[in-house]
Order: structure tokens, then C-alpha cells, then sequence
């Protein structure tokens, strides 16, 4: 049965690693930018989509805001990534938000911007597998029945994956990632081509109607800002990350970072115009990259390659998450804020359940909205921009504390980081409260709740378990029975095992059934096993019941400390047989368990050995 | 958590029963008979519809023969009753099947005639469940939409009432049961009256097409008759419970016996004829007895009393086998045929895991038939004609072994009712056979090979475990060791009950990452448990295989018989708390159960106490 347990594991996970295996690979930059940008490049396949349907609200005449607005947020990403620039020199460690937070903030924003992080990457997982199977569908319309299907088995298999170890691999990212950058450049080239050509439709600039701009509009506006936001997601994976760049790891990460931004900005922004220059409306089974694409590349082999590029690279988006939140969760655990099993290696050196929560609460999101992105979407974001801006005030904290020279130029840029951030946390929070946003607000403070009360339980039991000022129990006092359930050679070992423990010791039995005590008795005559016989009476046919009760007279007339309690038991060969037996041992052990002043002690009769 | 348990089992099933309450009720004859009888009297609200639906395929001309059929059920029915008074007069402490035919046949028609009795009280929950439905639905078509939901439900309430121990409470049967005698008594008197008075149709006796008695016709015939011959489910049930009846039982008995036959057979040719002459066609939402009740009642209140003592008097013979199955089971599992779990009484003294057992197989066979009567009855009638025959055998050879006085008519009898029922088995097994019957040729057997596998292997292991002949260990040699997660109080505590047993003890503790290590044995120095302390390196992070290969070591190297290893555990007080802690002692127990030589020793230390 094990061995089978253990054949199927290792065929699904592969052979276990040793802990030695655990050192992180370096990265050169040309492998770094894939593996840690991927979740920043793959919005630019759902971002503009997303500003373009909230201004769709207002109809197909506002979508000529789109520019602006894409501007706008092109804008937010560079002040961010600057921001972002100052953590990686500061923490050449790697600063995640949880770590700047707690270090220069406190345990509350510490926890806040842990639970945000949390959320956001189980959304991200949700959000990006979501959008990678929009971009199937939207190639294979035939696939739209089964949305949510494709979505778990994306998921599973990426859990599957992450279970067996994948991590980030620099060459299983680069190709997708640099496929998606180069077909992504390519749709912009030629659509650029074609609208100075004009072989595309006459180029006609929407004048927005200035009528609409009233306040109603402008609350539209802030909606399309603050949907397209999701294109700043996974901007702060490099300031995590800046063990794993080569020496010198702090530089190389920096300018990793800022390639990421321009190749982000570039991508969104050159998205978000062709879409306005080629009257993409968004709606329907197609995403507006997709139909972008159509309508560029034409219908043909290029299209399909955007279509497969954009597929994988948001599933390692959502890979990224796979590695972010058991290391997150696992740096909870050991700071005792997160149950302690998160901190688990498994065989293959990675945190075996924090990979399977994620995966869990991932499917759920999934099944719970439907898989559709645009659903989820107004959730997202939000636990983004709160890490943000803690992260940045938090280095804010850090340059006043440390007053290393040129502070106050740092201090300023992580202070307009932290204030823009912060703004759009207000702006995404109150345009996307009713949409959902409003479910992350009640999810960050249980979060938070949860930590606490599970930091105070493993505080208090430590206390109550400390070696310190006990006082260590007098010379111990035991006495011995042994639970018979008959006699059999596995009773006869649990007698002369408890004879040599406690040379006083006796044998007790629950009666159920009169004739089986007549029973016992006769065998106990016949086969002397030289220890005295005490009979329980049972009427109400309870095994532990009697026992306890005994356990307590034995304690209290005896004076005893403790009693030790021997469960004869036997093991068989073969696992059906277990079927066979009244797990009666177990029940009374397991009542055993809450009874203090109890040790139970399990000998085991081999049969056939 | 266990005390919220135990408030719901109690609310669900009632406060525990003494076992000295397990005395069983004695019946007098007018509450015996509807007890034992309403499983046979049911019947007749389907048997007629059976056969109707067997010739229907000939076309509604065929439906004529439908009297004959029905009169040579009747014929077999008087057989069989006459034969079963007999078991009453020689089994007075009751004659079950099982029981006559393993004294006197042997083992394998016993487990035979066992194995067929409970595929048929399966069956007969499942029939009798769908058929009581079907009456429900005829009465109200809107709940046509709910059959399966329906069925499910009424196994469940059955289930639960079982398992609170209702049990054949007279009172509970009589009024539903006499109900339906009265109700179908009242259809069988008025319909007479209506016809004798030409009130009703012009009686015309259909004339069967003489054409139609080709083999083909002989053929339906034959498979109308197997149908029909569910009729004669439950006849065994009074010589099954003798002693239930008062003094004297056997007489008793044997009269109520008697007073069933007849009504059975009263109802069941009644409604027959009446069927005919009133030219009912079996078919579409409602069933032949509905529409015979509509036909000669009308569609007021004394058809709604008939419907609704029909769905009644259904679900109790349902309940009658909630009483069987668990009996034969428990029988079985006394005789070391079937697990012995099953042989428990429960708080209620019912053998509960046998009623649980029942309900999930009825509930199984109702989803994978879909609720429908017809469809479950090709498998019926196949079970009870074996342990019928198997019975009646018995009962001769009986007779041939003791020769009493008179024996040989009464061995006449008896061969009769064992020839009759014989040639029917073989009748319905062949015309049913690719209709369903064979899943039944399928399971008896398994259910055999099961009981077989069974026996052998608690003969096996009660050799093995004999203490005859047991070469009692030498004096036992064995050492202690103490595995330490760490060193806190339930450590501290597991450390000196190991020292209390063996002085020359050791501490192990499983090395997965050395800073773990030094954390340890700086403690270690500073709180000097007084035990030496043994590290092992675990380079693949398992707590167990390091053990289990210390273990082994120190059995070879010490030769020592034996090793205790003790567990140190702690107690919380609330149940989460559990979630919140690694259950590797557990992880590490699982492991040393497969471990020889190892005697695991649990010492809790309760926080908080």
C-alpha cells in the first residue's frame, strides 16, 4: 500500500532531492529578464482590453479616451519602477514588501502587506491563466464551451509542475517570453507600417465628445485607469529576486529592471494606440489583442504565433506565483504568523503545501467567477498597489533612519513612488468597490486577523512549553495495565513487555458480553500468563468509557502520577485485512488522548514474521 | 470537537441504550401479522403490474392471460406457504434460511442461501422504495420530476429511523399495513358490487388470440409468471421470527402464516381479475393499481386513502429488511464469514454498521436504476427462490436424518415446496437472465468468494495468533529512546518516564537543517535533561527512514529484542490548534507501525493543565 503510495509519488513528482541540491541558480541578465519579467510583460496581453471595456460603459464614442488614459499609467509604471530601482540597491538580499514593511514599518503593515501579496498572487495565478485560455479561445472559438476546464487543467498542471520542482528555469522561460516581446513588436511594426502606408482603414482621430466629460465621465475615467492598472502587476518580482542575478547581482538586477519597464511601457502603450487607430472594439469570445492581431497580421501563421506566445506567457505568469507565494507563506511560517507546515521542504526541495493551497484557492477563484478575466479583474490590483506603497513608504522610513549620503534625493523618489501608489490604491479602491474589490477588503483583514491569533498560539505554547522554571515532576510514580481483548500471542508479548516495565502490572478487560469474559477467564486459568486479570463491566457497550474510569480510580487510590496504558495490537501482511478488524484499539486510544496522566504505550504482534 | 460530535449523534439517533434492554418484544398474532406479513402483502401493489408489463409486449390482446399467470402464482404461493409451516414447527427458536441450510447441507449452500438473501434484502429495500414512490407519484404526477430525490430521501429516513433503533414495533406497523388490507379489500368488494350490478363495464372476458400460443407466446408466458413471482418476496419473513411471537410460538406462528397466505393471495388475484375485467393497460406515470383505484373508487378521498396506504405498507417492507440484512450479517460475522465490525451493536443496539451498510447498496441500486420498479424487478425474485429451495432441501434432509413420526409426508411436503420452487428458479433465472438476473449470477458468487476469503483468513490469523505452542520470548532485553523535536516541557516529561523505565535511555533527535542542531545542544547544555543526546542527519529531510535505520542499528548492535521508542506529544485545548502544528510524531508513528521489534510509547503533556 505504501510502496504504491510512494510509486505513484515519485512517477508524478520524480525522484526526491537532497538538501544539498538547494542552492539557487545564478541567472545571466539575458535569462533573468524572461524568468522575473514575465508576469510584468504578460498584462500587456489584458491591460488595454480592460481600459477599453470600462470606457465601452459610455459607449464605442468613448473608447478614444483610451490614450490618455494608457498614457496615465505608462506614466505610474516609470515613477514605480524607479521607485523600485532604489529597493534592489538597498536590498541586495532581495526586499520583498512583507520584509521592508515589517523591518521598517511594524508588524501590522508587515502582516498588511503580507496578506496583500498573498491575495494578489493567488489572483494573479487566477487572473493570468484565465486570460492565457481568453487567448486560445479566441484562436479556437470551437473551445469556448469549455472555459473553465481548460483553466483547472491549466492550473493542475502547473501545480503538478511546481510540486516536481520547476522553479524558475531560466531556458524554459526565455523562449515563450521572447517569443511574445518579438511577435508583440512585430504586430506594432506592422501596424505602424500599415497606418503610415495607409493600407490600413484612414487614420481618423476620435475628437471625444466634450459633452460627456461631466462628472459621470470622469468617474469613467478613473474606472478605465484604475482596470488598467493591472499592466503594473508583477513590476516588483525583480526587487525580490536579487540573489539569483549574477555578480554583481545588485546592478545587473537594477538594469533588468529598467529593460523590463521600457519593454512593458512599450508593449501597453504601442497596444493600447494601434487599438484606437484600428477601431478594436472589445467584446465577444475574442480579446482585443487578438483581434488586434487579426486585423494586422491577417489571419495566417504570424497570428497564431502571437495567439501561442501570448497563451504561454501568461501561464508562466501565473508560474511566477508558484514561486512567490510558498516562499512567502513558507517566511510566514518560520516567523510563526503562518501555520508551521508552510515552512516544509519537500522531496523535491520545494514548499510542497504552499503550492497546493495556491493551486486550491486558485481553481476556486476560477470556478467561482466563471474563468473570465474581466470578472476577476476588479479584485486585482488592489493587494498590488497597498504592497506598493508599503514598500515604499518603508524604504521612505529606511532613508530617514539611515542617512546614508544623498538620502534625501532617495527619500523623495520612494516618497512620490509611496504617494502616487497610494493615490491609485484610493482611486482603484473606490471606483472597484462594488465590482468585487469589496470581497479583497474583507479577505486582508481576516488574513491579518489569522496571523495574529496564530502568532499568539505559538507564542502562548511556547511559553507553556518552556524548558524555563518548570518544575520538574517528582521522583514519577507509574503504574501499568495492559487492554486485553483476548489472549493471543500478541496479548502474551504486551504482557511480558508490560512485566518488565512494571513488575505490578495488570491485565484489564471491558466486558460487552458475559460469555466472552467466561471465556477469557478459562484461558487465563489454562495458560497462566502471570499477571492478574481485572474484568470491566460495560452495559452500555462502551470500550473506552469503563477504561477511563478505571484509569481515574487506579490514580486517585494508588496515588500514581501516571498510568501506562499497553494496546496490544498485530499487524497483518496484506491491507484488505485491516477491513477485517474492529479498529476497537484505535477508538480507545484515541479517547485516551484528552486523559491526562496517561501514557499509551502500542506493542505490535508481527503475524507471520 | 468530539463533545459537539457526540451532541449531533445524540440529537440524530437518541440518547444510548443498556444492553439489558436488549430483550425482544413479544408480538401477539394481530400485531405479529402486520409486523411480518408487509413485506408478502406489499407485493400485490406491483406483482399484477409485472405481469402486465410482461405480456404488454404481445400487445394489450395478450394482457387476457394475465389470470392464468396470476392463478398459478397463487398455486405456487399455497406450495410454498404450506412448506414454510413446516419450518415453523421445527424451528421454533427461528428458521432462516441460512441457518437450515448450512445444518443440513453444509457450508456452501449456506453461504449460498446467505449470499442470496442478502442481494434480496438489497433488492427488496430498493423495489419496495421505488415502488412506494411510484404510488406517491401516481397519486401526485407533480412530483413525477423527483423519483430518484424521492427514493434517496425515504432509504435516508429509513436509515435513520433503523439506526435509532425503531425496530419491529408493532404499533408502528399495524396501522399502515391493515390500511391496505382494508383499502385494497374495499377496491377488491366494490369493484365486484359495480360489476355484478353492470354498474361498471360490460364484463367481456377477452378470448387470447389461439394464434399467439406459439413457443414465442409460451415464452412471454413464462416470463409474465417470473415477473409475477415477486408476489412471493417476504413469505419466509414469520418462520424467520418465531420467537417473537407469545406462547405458544410455534402455533401461533404458524396460523399467522396461514392468515398471510390469504390475504396475499386474496389481494393479489383480486387485483388481478379486477385488472382485466376493468381492462387497465400498465404503462406511462401511473401504476396499474392507481388506475384501478381511480377506475372503481373514483378520484376522491377512498383512492387518495389507498394510495398513500400503498406508498405506507411499501416502505415498511423496506424496514423489514433493515431488520433482516444486519441480523444475517451479524449472524455471519459471528460465524467468521464477514467482518466482525459488523457483529457490533451500537448506542441503540442495533447493529448499525450493517443498516448503514444496506441503506448505501438500496440508495446505489435506486441511482443506477433510476427509481424504476420494472426496471429492478428482472433482478429480484432470482435470490429468493434460491434461498427458498435451499431451505425447503434442508428441511428434507432434516427430516431424513431425525425420522420423527410422520416424517416421510412431511418430507413429502417439504420436497414439494423445494421441487416447485426449484423449477421456478430455473424459469425466472432463464427468462430474466439478459433482462438483469445475471448482475445476481454475478454478485452471489463474489459475495461466496468473499466469505470464503473471509473465513480463511481469521482461521489463519487465529492460528497464527494461538497461544498454544507460543515459544515465549526469552527474558526481554530492551532499550529505550526518546525522539525530541526540541526541548520543551512534553519533552522534559518524556524524558524522565523514559528514564523511569530505562536508566540508560537516549535522546534522538533527526537533523534536517544543522542550525536546528546547535539550537538544540546549546539547550541541551543549558538545561541538562540528564540523557545522553544522539543526532541523526536526514540528508533527505525524512524523519522516519533515519529513525527506523537507527533502530535497526541499535537492535543489531545492542542485541536487544526490542526498542521503545517514546513519542513526546502535546495536548491543545482547541481543535484548530491542531492544524497549526506538523504532525510528524504522527508521520514518524505511521512509519514504525511497519517496523518489527518497535514498541511505540506516547507521552502527552497537556498544555494548559
Amino acid at each position: 500500500m505504501s510502496t504504491l503510495g510512494q510509486s505513484i509519488r515519485r512517477a508524478l513528482l520524480g525522484e526526491r532531492l537532497p538538501t544539498s541540491r538547494a542552492a539557487q541558480e545564478r541567472l545571466p541578465k539575458l535569462l533573468a529578464l524572461p524568468v522575473f519579467a514575465s508576469d510584468a510583460i504578460s498584462s500587456s496581453a489584458y491591460a488595454t482590453e480592460e481600459i477599453l471595456l470600462a470606457l465601452m460603459v459610455a459607449g464605442s464614442g468613448a473608447l478614444g479616451y483610451s490614450v490618455g488614459v494608457g498614457a496615465a499609467i505608462c506614466l505610474l509604471f516609470a515613477i514605480v519602477a524607479v521607485s523600485y530601482r532604489q529597493t534592489i540597491m538597498a536590498y541586495p538580499s532581495g526586499g520583498g514588501a512583507y520584509a521592508v514593511a515589517r523591518e521598517h514599518l511594524g508588524l501590522l503593515p508587515g502582516t498588511l502587506a503580507a496578506s496583500s501579496l498573498l491575495t494578489d498572487y493567488v489572483l494573479t495565478v487566477a487572473v493570468s491563466i484565465a486570460a492565457g485560455v481568453a487567448a486560445v479561445i479566441s484562436a479556437m472559438p470551437l473551445l469556448a464551451g469549455y472555459r473553465v476546464p481548460l483553466c483547472l487543467l491549466f492550473i493542475a498542471l502547473i501545480t503538478l509542475a511546481n510540486l516536481r520542482g520547476v522553479r524558475e528555469s531560466g531556458k524554459l522561460f526565455a523562449g515563450p517570453t521572447y517569443l511574445f516581446v518579438f511577435s508583440g513588436g512585430l504586430l506594432l511594426i506592422v501596424g505602424a507600417v500599415r497606418l503610415a502606408t495607409a493600407a490600413g482603414p484612414a487614420v481618423i482621430i476620435q475628437e471625444p465628445p466634450v459633452a460627456a466629460l461631466q462628472p459621470f465621465a470622469w468617474f469613467l475615467l478613473l474606472r478605465a485607469f484604475a482596470s488598467g492598472c493591472a499592466a503594473l502587476t508583477g513590476i516588483e518580482a525583480v526587487s525580490n529576486s536579487v540573489p539569483a542575478f549574477r555578480p554583481p547581482e545588485s546592478r545587473n538586477a537594477a538594469l533588468t529592471l529598467l529593460w523590463m519597464a521600457g519593454i512593458c511601457i512599450g508593449l501597453f502603450f504601442g497596444i493600447t494606440l494601434l487599438a484606437q487607430f484600428f477601431h478594436i472594439v472589445p467584446g465577444g469570445e475574442q480579446t482585443v489583442l487578438s483581434k488586434l492581431g487579426r486585423t494586422v497580421l491577417g489571419d495566417g501563421l504570424p497570428y497564431y504565433v502571437l495567439q501561442a506566445a501570448t497563451a504561454m506567457v501568461l501561464v508562466l505568469a501565473a508560474n511566477t506565483s508558484f514561486t512567490g507565494f510558498p516562499r512567502l507563506a513558507s517566511i510566514l511560517a518560520q516567523d510563526g504568523l503562518a501555520p508551521r507546515q508552510l515552512a516544509n521542504l519537500g522531496d523535491r526541495l520545494v514548499f510542497n503545501n504552499g503550492i497546493v493551497l495556491l493551486g486550491v484557492f486558485a481553481s476556486a477563484l476560477i470556478v467561482l467567477f466563471g474563468g473570465m478575466t474581466h470578472a476577476l479583474i476588479p479584485l486585482y490590483a488592489v493587494g498590488v498597489f497597498i504592497s506598493f506603497t508599503l514598500s515604499q513608504a518603508g524604504m521612505v522610513k529606511r532613508w530617514r533612519t539611515l542617512r546614508t549620503p544623498g538620502w534625501r534625493l532617495s527619500a523623495v523618489v520612494n516618497a512620490l513612488g509611496a504617494i502616487a501608489t497610494c493615490v491609485v490604491l484610493v482611486v482603484v479602491a473606490a471606483v472597484k468597490f462594488v465590482h468585487g474589490a469589496w470581497i479583497v477588503f474583507l479577505v486582508i483583514p481576516l488574513l491579518i486577523l489569522g496571523f495574529r491569533k496564530i502568532a499568539e498560539h505559538y507564542r502562548t505554547l511556547a511559553q507553556a512549553l518552556s524548558p524555563e522554571e518548570y518544575d520538574v515532576p517528582r521522583a514519577l510514580r507509574h503504574s501499568v495495565m495492559v487492554l486485553v481483548p483476548g489472549l493471543h500471542r500478541g496479548v502474551i508479548d504486551a504482557l511480558i513487555y508490560a512485566k518488565s516495565i512494571d513488575p505490578e502490572c495488570e491485565a484489564v478487560f471491558v466486558e460487552v458480553d458475559p460469555a466472552e469474559t467466561a471465556k477469557l477467564q478459562q484461558m487465563w486459568v489454562r495458560y497462566r500468563p502471570g499477571v492478574p486479570l481485572t474484568v470491566l463491566k460495560s452495559p452500555w457497550r462502551s470500550l473506552a468509557a469503563p477504561i477511563i474510569q478505571y484509569i481515574r480510580t487506579v490514580r486517585a487510590e494508588k496515588g500514581v502520577g501516571l498510568v501506562t496504558v499497553v494496546v496490544p495490537e498485530f499487524a497483518t501482511t496484506q491491507w484488505w485485512h485491516r477491513l477485517l478488524h474492529n479498529q476497537s484499539g484505535l477508538i480507545v486510544k484515541l479517547a485516551l488522548m484528552a486523559e491526562p496522566g496517561v501514557v499509551v504505550t502500542n506493542v505490535r504482534y508481527h503475524v507471520g514474521e
